[in-house]
């Protein structure tokens, strides 16, 4: 699980720049949490396109988190890249105004939600694409919002586990007050990402690395030392997951299905 | 381009039943516009599924289009199955107080959000899948919002041109009203798709089952008589609109890559 991040820096910010470019477009928008990913996803980006090319759209909701939203803009000063802060409170208590609610999870994933319509939004106005900051981690075992925080234009973090992200931060010198933060979705106070799952990212990240790029099955990882109902727990949620990860299975009546048959025009006639 | 419509009705039931049961699901739910392709989808599942398992959600933007929203309460008591109406005028209000703009299509495209965001939200209040009204012939060109009404869990209209899914509707007995109807986005007043697209959709349909079902290429598709300037906008249309039909690029830096190398593990150890 080891990376060389000078590597790693190199190939994202090429991929970056080609996925852009190849879309017309030159510059890049992120959702600055104060959190890891977007602080090395916006770091990325601005090495990559340039700062004048990146826009971080801090979009806390109130006083939630308020100093996340501070460590934001004090790290997109930083990097030199515009940044904007708008509260999304207005439009998510319009909504429980109507619809309330105590479930916490429904609150955050209105919110996660309420934020990828902004950037999809800005990112319209501003001609410029939607970087992703969901990890390898993240994905695997479906841990975000569909079309919420998982939504975006193209994702450069996304084969990298949670704890080679944090790896990458220490090499793109982001702040160690963001570095050292317990992660949070910032669903609600005091929310942590390892209280939620269960278990350290350390630990998540080894079994996932051995399940899925290694290819031991549960029983296998079991034998390697892991505690099997973890490694169980860890297989379903993968699982599970799956249809974060996918497009919507489509109900297949002709000789050509759109996702199935008919897959991805990409290089078509360009 | 002919279709059975019984036969597709048993399919499309079969579809929307196995894929909701395969999830755990017994119910699903609508977003209910008035227009053709939902009120297919809601005949759909109430056959499938028995009325009392689906959820209509009619979420106009204040008096926007309000006979389509009588409409949609109407078809939806006819069909018995539960219908709900949410205004989301307040919501997508209050982000345009914030940040105003007169372009029609940024409108329409926060509205699209917000419904999705609202339907999500409903359907996990529920315990309901949303099932999807997109239809061959939107995703091929890409008409429709990215994370708003493309978004679903399931979508059983996906492999039928809009063409057909107006033969099926008769079938249905959908009422004559919403059949009749110029089909619409509804993202301001007297918007129609095909006054947006430059075609009518007979027309679309037959390209686009030139180009995508018989896969001939624009030259031939011409030879056989369409006009070559047409086919090459339909042709141009389907390019572009490739990301709204995949997920996101991920960079790769693996050996498994989430959507790349590791892709569905459906039916793992189920």
């Amino acid at each position: 699980m080891k990376i060389n991040c000078p590597f790693v820096e190199r190939v994202l910010g090429a991929f970056i720049r080609e996925e852009l470019h190849r879309s017309g477009f030159t510059r890049g928008i992120v959702g600055l949490s104060g959190g890891l990913d977007s602080s090395v996803c916006a770091a990325l980006a601005a090495r990559a396109l340039g700062p004048a090319n990146v826009l971080g759209l801090i979009l806390p909701y109130g006083d939630l988190a308020a100093q996340d939203a501070v460590d934001a803009a004090d790290f997109a000063r930083r990097l030199k890249i515009r940044s904007r802060t708008l509260n999304i409170a207005p439009m998510v208590d319009a909504y429980f105004a109507l619809e309330p609610t105590e479930d916490r999870k429904l609150l955050g994933n209105k919110m996660a939600r309420e934020r990828m319509s902004i950037l999809y939004d800005v990112s319209a106005r501003e001609k410029a694409l939607i970087l992703g900051t969901s990890n390898k981690t993240e994905l695997l075992i479906g841990y975000g919002t569909v079309h919420g925080d998982m939504a975006c234009a193209v994702n450069p973090l996304g084969d990298l586990y949670k704890t080679q992200v944090r790896r990458l931060a220490e090499h793109l010198e982001v702040p160690q007050t963001i570095r050292d933060k317990a992660p949070t979705a910032g669903l609600w106070t005091g929310q942590t990402d390892e209280g939620e799952i269960g278990m350290t990212y350390e630990e998540l990240d080894r079994i996932l690395f051995t399940l899925v790029d290694r290819r031991l099955s549960p029983a296998e990882a079991a034998a390697e030392g892991f505690a099997a109902d973890t490694v169980a727990r860890v297989w379903a949620l993968v699982r599970d997951s799956e249809f974060k990860r996918r497009m919507p299975p489509i109900a297949k009546l002709s000789g050509r299905t759109v996702g199935l048959d008919f897959l991805y025009p990409y290089d078509w006639g360009k």
